[in-house]
């Protein structure tokens, strides 16, 4: 269950590394996060190591098992989750194990910060980009519900892409709630030092114009979340943009973009763009965030062509341990790793390749512990 | 029905400005197609104008009427098709045009090419980029079986979408094809003029990790398209790609690509975002293809802020109408409507505020006129 902060009491972590480089991330996560002086800490941290992932179910036969499962609903705080290998061919039984765990905590949105003083444009120019994604992270496509069938004219299969008001509404809290929130801790900031100046915003993704009705449920329904709230009808604008134009104007002028809240495929594309513009997959965190629960999640994947060799960026999971600690009522803990980060990149001198550099992941995650 | 060239014939083009910027761009398209020198003709080109449009619904309560479905079919070889507004609410009895028309034609695969000697990508550096998106055109969510229903829990609503064997295998078989032809159209070229240098290479998008039935049947459906023939499974290379780490990849590395093949609504999101990597998405056509007929269409919107107003950006649309050239036999008139205006766009004097020029939208169409 949630904590409210408390120095005397143990936060416990899982820790699922699952596939590939999470092996590599998730521990230096976690030094990272032993390396944080106990002045910032809201608790002592305990960590559990849990099993999930394609390699576990190549072994095991399941790729989420229900050890896993009872042990953060039991013991854990919150959790940290590595990256997942997909199989190269189908492969029957397999179900991919972090949209299962999203499900089964109800971990109902993914709230992804792309943040960069400089971010490349597709015009060539460099711009601030200081965008939160919230992306919806329990239906959509993401319910697996899917058949094949054998028709007169071959083999045809069917997916149900499932949109309701619930989930949606719960997402345009968050959306709404969260730009709230950044307009109150920007205001907090020397002007010069904004990356967004204007009123707090929300920008709506959807393609109602071919699913009129599933996106315009969703539309109407975070609509319905502003207008039927003072706070957010007279404090945040609210705009609508279409996924395929998203993608376009997000790279044409990445500084126009405050919070944005998607349905979950969407949002899995858009934030995958996002973290082109500011150079690597390999530095934008998530939180998979629900009422009672927090999974942080690098957001790039496992990365099986530079596994093992300790040159993945760490950056990435290491943030998105900050951004669960920060759910967990560690808001000075989360600021100290925040920082560290922000110095070792200006720093410049421990970078990984994906960043140009030739540092290793342990160079980094040394880097980052000495700025604590 | 699909014409063969002769200088004797006539083939008659049904134009559907519909929407917007539509009305301005598809003009000047016709501009650009009467001016040609009679010895690049195919045929005696004639034009019949048709009605279509979110507008035309307003007015009429239909957005793609019969009459311009039986004309299109009766009467015209191929047709130029402009842009359609969205409403900006969910209006009873309203359905895209444009996604009628890909499916009453059987217009089964969207020909999206993407190129420009000096793409701009996220890390800063400007690269050639010459990428050939072939998007499966009817079906996918695009099928648009959607049903709301009211729940214990509120409102929800489902989208079905469907894959089927025989509309991937015609998307793939599309691609593949291309692959050769671009390939054979490369060797042409002296080696520094060509910006892919490499085999010919197919990028199949897929999101099969998630959606492993509908996903699985087309990437194995495509897969087997190349592997069922030895022209293709020996000469033309073939990868795969999530959907989301497309995205990504196209801004990274957008030189990576060739021919890239993807279900219609990954197809609709990675085109929109090459765009943005080639400056603005006023420069980029599209053929909308089936076995006895052709639309072409500039991939941008109807862009109702700067409809009007004589500024939209004419060379999606000259392109669309060199494309649909092309596929009616009209190799030579095609050529010469692309080296007008490159020339047009290497001069730089008549480039719309898109590009950050201040031409109307007739000094483009006049400039590439007389480039002709
Ligand atoms: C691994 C995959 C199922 C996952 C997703 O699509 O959600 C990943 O791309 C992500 O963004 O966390
Ligand atoms: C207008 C809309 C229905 C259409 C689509 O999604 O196909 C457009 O975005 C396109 O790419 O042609």
């Amino acid at each position: 269950a949630m904590s409210t902060a408390s120095a005397a009491r143990t936060l416990t972590i899982g820790l699922i590394p699952a596939d590939g480089i999470g092996r590599e991330v998730i521990p230096a996560a976690r030094r990272v996060l032993e390396a944080l002086p106990g002045a910032v800490m809201p608790a002592r941290l305990r960590f559990v190591d849990l099993d999930a992932g394609f390699e576990h179910f190549q072994k095991h036969g399941v790729a989420l098992p229900e050890e896993t499962l009872a042990a953060l609903k039991s013991d854990c705080d919150g959790a940290l989750f590595g990256a997942v290998s997909s199989p190269s061919h189908k492969v029957a039984g397999y179900s991919s194990p972090i949209v299962g765990l999203r499900k089964q905590m109800d971990l109902y949105a993914n709230v992804r910060p792309v943040v960069s003083g400089a971010a490349a444009t597709a015009s060539g120019e460099r711009r601030a980009i200081d965008m939160l994604i919230i992306r919806e992270n329990t239906e959509c496509l993401y319910v697996k519900q899917e058949e094949q069938h054998d028709g007169p004219g071959g083999k045809y299969a069917v997916a149900k892409r499932v949109i309701s008001e619930r989930a949606s509404r719960r997402a345009g809290e968050m959306a709404f709630a969260m730009a709230l929130q950044r307009d109150a801790m920007r205001r907090q900031l020397p002007e010069a030092e904004r990356a967004w100046k204007g009123r707090p915003k929300v920008t709506v993704v959807h393609k109602s114009n071919v699913l009129s009705v599933t996106d315009g449920l969703w539309r109407e329904t975070v609509r319905g979340v502003h207008a039927g709230n003072a706070a957010y009808a007279s404090g945040v604008d609210v705009e609508e943009q279409l996924v395929d134009s998203m993608v376009y104007r997000m790279f044409r002028e990445p500084e126009a973009f405050d919070v944005v809240v998607a349905p979950n495929m969407y949002g899995d594309i858009i934030s995958d763009g996002a973290a082109a513009l500011v150079g690597s997959l390999g530095l934008v965190p998530s939180a998979n965030v629900g009422d009672s629960f927090v999974v942080g999640e690098p957001v790039h994947g496992s990365a099986p062509d530079i596994a093992g060799r300790n040159i993945a960026n760490p950056i990435a999971a290491i943030r998105s341990a900050a951004m669960l600690l920060e759910r967990l009522g560690g808001d000075a803990a989360a600021l100290a790793i925040y920082r560290a980060v922000d110095k070792v990149l200006a720093d410049g001198r421990a970078l990984t390749p994906d960043l140009g550099g030739a540092a290793t992941t342990t160079d980094v995650t040394d880097a980052v512990c000495a700025q604590l």
